[in-house]
């Protein structure tokens, strides 16, 4: 008979914590059987809508616990959670967590801890809450050698981005996502794209085994996207995303997350409101996609009891981490070096010549240019311009170039195009 | 130190086989090593791409081999494949295959059989080729109980309804995807919804437990859809799909495949070509969607190495079948009782009390009508109705009886609607 009855324990009971906890109670017996043993609260005396007696405000009661085999840490913030999951590493027993400031930035660390250790570390809440997408990256296509992975990974800004798509400004999309809860009073680390970033790191490190700074994942937001924005992105058959954008080609391995008009016949422009998506692409596999709710209690605890499951089968046959992560293959590419081809919208005053030391600029710089619309006459002209694939640095000295022409009012919008 | 180095044969050395031999040949070492021990051909003296000293037309070669520890079935047909792979879970090797006839023949038996054997059975490749799938089903969300599930799982059909979305007629759509080599000759088990209809009694065991025969799965193809089925669908802001449907809601477990109208902006109505999806409904998860390539040798291979990873891993860790699979909930549920909202066109002769008398016979059969929409006048006269939903005996009454009617010149198309 194999063990199939394993002690567990939650660190942390709010919002993720109480649902995670109700489904451990009701888990189908016939899977795995839980029990239990432990809840870290911060107040011991407050009511529970689960068993009270099995509260603690002390970690060391969990972590000196020998009958326990599993932690959930759902503290959320990376302290003091982190010390946490490596003193439990330490000690031998499986750790689960949601929180992907954690894994972004020690993730690999403990990975290995948790190798060492002869233990076992899931984290599929991490990125995407609820869609299984990280275990089928570890174990299903662990022999596929990925050359791209795409995320739309921050629910927040992708609800607001579908409202300006469907005519919002970006101040009431803001509003009413902080109404309905899925912005903070705070919405920096959604709007600014951190959140996605820390998700993208992530993702670095399972499809491709790079483990790049937060200073080299080149992040932008969603700040300065309009309406307008969004009227142009229509008339070119597009719409605009936030990405996680993940590459090991042309030479190197380069994460970023920024804006992207993408056509909308693409999976990811299909992806609307608070959902999220990844697209795996590779030789073999062509394009994969997964989607499904990136965030909300429910999807985030199906998350963790799916890898409550794993964790179980790696305890039951005593195997550590049997699949290895991947390895970096290439070296890391510098921001500076990426190529995209470039929307660009510019005010300019309608005179001839204009757009003569416009394209002789990008031609300066090597930049080509796909196509260009004039829109308007005199003081009020916008130039619309479409270029092909050039280097990061090129295009930003081009653009900084354009700004500083005589002839040009300013530079309305920047948009990098996907493709 | 693990055992990380396994012996494979492989039955088949076609297409999607020679393909698996490629890969486990470059199988990166990092994640296991693999010997192909030997290839089960039928013409030992054809030359082959791979190392001809491994073929044998001899499968008790094989079977008998007892340092053979893993065996991947790619021969096609149910026999002998289903012979050999009873034969060879018998002898306690772990099996892999990629079909989808044997799994859905007796996909069950053969679980039990690999279980009470303590060795393991993968067919990842058998439902949506390239797209991992199963095993999200089987592990990651095995602690979720599903309500739906719906599959656009045959990729030629799909192939042949998105060249009639973009103008095509039945019979151009047909032929190109012949010459593509995407439909076979005989084109039936693809258009008739038969190979659907395979994987969709596959998923029935995965999602739900249910183990439907052939005759309880209903089943329609899309020979009947035409040009202007896609115009109306178009004006409605729907499109057509043939889709495997399972559910697992009011009062009964249904499996069936048909085409349907389906609105634009679902997930499914953007899988285009040749592609595959699954989406996932269940309390928690809400809707997850999974979408790839569902055909083709290298996908076909790719999931075949993602289950060959799978069982290196349970033969490492000595484990059969951990996770199990789940129990019929719900009593079958017949086809005449689930419930759909349909699209009705029909000829009518233009004469007052036509659309009584048609009002008429669905009020008769408890029927309501959401929406009717007359074109044209005299004998030209098309009359379009979208029903509320009402069970399919009721729908099917309807219909006959709408048949006969003596202004109804004749009944053009009848199509259940997705939501």
């Amino acid at each position: 008979m194999k063990n199939n009855s394993y002690s567990v324990a939650v660190l942390g009971a709010g919002n993720i914590g109480s649902a995670v906890i109700e489904r451990l109670e009701n888990l189908d017996n016939e899977i795995v059987e839980i029990d239990l043993k432990s809840v870290l609260v911060s107040d011991i005396s407050k009511e529970r809508t689960f068993n009270n007696d099995v509260v603690t405000d002390n970690f060391e009661d969990i972590l000196n616990d020998d009958s326990i085999d599993l932690v959930i840490e759902v503290l959320g913030g990376v302290e003091p959670g982190k010390d946490y999951i490596k003193s439990l590493l330490s000690n031998g027993k499986a750790v689960i967590t949601a929180n992907k400031d954690i894994i972004a930035d020690c993730g690999n660390e403990l990975v290995q801890l948790a190798q060492e250790n002869n233990t076992c570390l899931y984290f599929e809440a991490a990125v995407a809450a609820g869609i299984p997408v990280l275990k089928p990256l570890i174990e299903s296509l662990r022999g596929e050698d990925l050359s791209r992975v795409t995320g739309i990974i921050n629910g927040t800004s992708n609800y607001m981005l579908t409202s300006m798509e469907e005519g919002s400004t970006y101040e009431d999309a803001l509003s009413t996502a902080q109404e309905l809860g899925y912005a903070e009073p705070d919405p920096t680390n959604d709007v600014e794209g951190i959140d996605a970033m820390y998700k993208a790191m992530i993702l670095s490190l399972i499809c491709f085994g790079a483990t790049p700074d937060k200073d080299n994942v080149h992040t932008e937001g969603i700040t300065s996207i309009t309406k307008e924005d969004f009227d142009w992105a229509s008339r070119l058959n597009k719409t605009i995303k936030l990405v996680a954008l993940i590459d090991n080609e042309d030479g190197g391995f380069n994460a970023r997350v920024h804006p992207v008009l993408i056509d909308t016949k693409h999976p990811l422009a299909a992806i609307r409101g608070a959902l999220n998506a990844v697209v795996v692409e590779g030789e073999n596999i062509n394009q994969l996609v997964f989607s499904g709710p990136g965030a909300g209690a429910a999807p985030t605890a199906s998350a963790v009891i799916g890898d409550v499951l794993s964790a179980c089968h790696q305890l039951s046959s005593n195997q550590s981490n049997w699949y290895p992560l991947r390895s970096q293959k290439n070296d890391n590419k510098n921001f500076d070096d990426v190529f995209s081809s470039w929307f660009i919208r510019l005010s300019v005053t309608d005179e001839p010549g204009v757009l003569a030391s416009i394209a002789g600029t990008f031609s300066q710089n090597n930049v080509s240019i796909e196509s260009v619309i004039q829109e308007g006459r005199g003081e009020q002209a916008e130039l619309v311009l479409v270029t092909h694939e050039a280097p990061e640095k090129d295009m930003q000295n081009s653009i900084k170039q354009i700004t500083s022409l005589d002839s040009v009012t300013s530079v309305t919008s920047t948009l990098r195009v996907y493709s």
